[in-house]
């Protein structure tokens, strides 16, 4: 990988070769950092070589990715998610440039797909036929998908209260799946062991420092998409913490190839009864274990194993942290749904939760260039969409019955 | 629209204007077809045009699709599905030239979006605030959807069996549902005399003449991604029999333009317990009523209302008829999802379902070139999804509860 320098921990600094799939700092234990060789990169990607690419995939930014040379890419389409300009939601919140990356539409419907491409690539490259995560259930399921089309087997670790839509997917995909009898931390804890025993290729996100840089290029997509133009805000749900790292990894690449003029500022939205990123954030202090208590499974983690990482995106992005509670990412999702044509899943709503709250609470100005990501498809948690949507109305099939109801409305 | 010549029924071949949206043949109520100039067309649309378009959508084909000059069109990313060489799954099959169109990645998760954004964008060109249709579910969410984006309000008739994930998804839309106590045919006829009572746009594929036109941009897309190769099989699940007759539609469009030098062979695959339109492919009787006994939700329709648009793409492309039962539908589910990392929903995977069995039975040469349409995402039926997947492995959190089932497989 002629692009990518080595690693660096995010704890203790330490600088590390580029070959650490499978490991923390050898020093600390700290989460790494891939570092990348930029000027050998801006004579391989420019607005140019972007605008006449006719690869409409994550595939496109391939020169930012730490993909060896000679791999076999993923044949799904991950990533190019459509940006939408959300007027009719923007105008409910006072904002005039509010857009909406609809990352539920990727191969398996969630933005994790983004970084389980780089897994299944990385894993056959390495030559492994076996590659193994645990998951509240779209990094699975987006493994599962990927390690499929790239004829990889896959074992996949979740907690028992993982959402059925969820599980379903990911045995279609032919995964070999265990429902571990604990929380999140218990699923995380038993695949470590069981990776570490098989000699499995590992996915997952806490400890492979290459997957954020899968997650970062749905902000490489948000920037090309408006004409490399920075947002003044970024609204995302956070959960484990890698995907806002990815988020802002993403804005600093471009921003130190120079297709960027500026960073945006990140808005970090967890849950209220499940927000230990936020609180460190907004204390100072440690990261301290928290209950895993929301409706929003994605971002259920207690325990978040990029904490770090999160934190410094938070941290140096000027970043706004806000928390909300499980009937604000219910009417989130309605008004996501009715105002934008968008469905998005609990945690997938999220951010859009936190960014009707913060701008109901004025915080944010209306002509300001603002982007909510929705990280994943309300079709992947019914039973949560419908109590977002209430009940259908029952009619017998004659008018009789009907008329009533229709000019109720 | 300086494109469309007017329309001609398909029944008398009685030719009218093209302001028909919700009108039948006025001399025989037979179904209408779009004719189109394309002389005129050939000065807007070519390969070098569609090679220099950004619109990676199904508007990119504008100048081939009914929409009046200067409407606003849906802002969804309808189309530009992906198209995959699924070598895995074509290898187990004997075919060396399979591709698998997943149409369940468009914004609303099925095929049927194509015609809904046509409903929508006609709607409001037309002055009308509100859209109505009856659907098994994939017609109501896409038109829900589209509706929602486009800030116009929604009414939907649904039988009571739709699955709770299709209910859902609309309601989250802000669509006004109703679930009609009966089958599809009694949500079918409520459904038009309240449109008729209240005056609503008439989104029902079975009326309107101008929604298979948008279905018809998923042949347009194969085509292209093909390079302008005519595949020697389409495969595609038939119900209402709207999409098989829009599939045709597409190739025959390109095939009047000189883009296409052959037209391909339509495999028509329904349910062997719902099977109208293809019994009467097969035996040349007219069609007759049938049972909905199939767990394809979506092409269980018993009263076909574009059999006869159905039965001339069938009989016109020398096509193939094949009914597959529910557990090979599950099984090509299954078989979809584990070799090609693709999900589809019953209805969805039934077209693979078809070719499977016309594989099995060396009634496909292995260099033809293959293409199954997936018309919908798995994630809209997960009660069907976990049928075919089956249970996960339930462990203790420790590797003695987890060593012997990881060892058995």
């Amino acid at each position: 990988m002629k692009n990518v320098l080595g690693c660096v921990c995010v704890s203790c600094g330490k600088e590390t070769g580029a070959e650490v799939d499978t490991t923390t700092c050898p020093s600390c234990g700290g989460m790494l950092d891939v570092k990348y060789d930029y000027a050998f990169i801006k004579t391989k990607l420019d607005r140019q070589s972007l605008a006449s690419s006719a690869d409409f995939s994550m595939w496109r930014y391939l020169p930012l990715l730490p993909i060896e040379e000679g791999s076999e890419l993923s044949p799904l389409r991950v990533g190019w998610s459509p940006l939408y300009k959300a007027d009719g939601f923007g105008e409910s919140l006072g904002l005039k440039n509010l857009y909406i990356k609809d990352d539920g539409l990727n191969p398996t419907s969630s933005l994790k797909d983004r970084a389980s491409a780089i897994a299944a690539v990385r894993a056959k490259k390495a030559g492994k036929n076996t590659v193994a995560c645990s998951s509240t259930g779209n990094a699975a399921s987006s493994l599962a998908g990927n390690a499929a089309a790239m004829g990889l087997k896959s074992f996949i670790f979740v907690p028992e209260r993982a959402p059925k839509g969820k599980v379903a997917q990911l045995l279609v995909f032919g995964a070999h799946v265990f429902c571990v009898k604990g929380n999140y931390e218990d699923a995380f804890r038993l695949s470590a062991e069981a990776i570490s025993r098989w000699g499995w290729y590992n996915r997952n996100a806490a400890i492979n420092p290459y997957l954020m840089e899968g997650k970062k290029t749905v902000s490489l997509e948000i920037a090309e998409q408006l004409g490399f133009k920075t947002p003044d805000y970024v609204a995302v749900s956070v959960g484990d913490g890698c995907t806002i790292a990815g988020v802002w990894k993403g804005f600093k690449d471009l921003y130190a190839l120079g297709l960027l003029d500026k960073l945006p500022r990140l808005i970090s939205v967890q849950a209220s009864l499940c927000c230990p990123i936020n609180r460190a954030a907004e204390t100072g202090n440690a990261i301290e274990k928290m209950d895993e208590d929301t409706i929003a499974d994605s971002i259920a983690v207690g325990v978040p194993r990029n904490g770090d990482k999160a934190l410094a995106a938070i941290r140096e992005s000027n970043g706004i942290t806000v928390n909300v509670t499980d009937d604000e990412i219910l009417s989130a999702m309605r008004r996501l749904g009715a105002a934008a044509g968008v469905f998005g899943e609990p945690a997938g709503a999220a951010g859009s939760a936190g960014l009707i709250k913060l701008a109901e609470q004025k915080r944010i100005p209306p002509n300001a260039l603002v982007v909510s990501i929705v990280t994943g498809n309300g079709l992947k948690d019914v039973v949560n969409a419908q109590k977002a949507a209430g009940e259908p109305n029952f009619v017998n099939p004659d008018m009789a019955s009907l008329s009533p109801l229709v000019e109720s409305f």
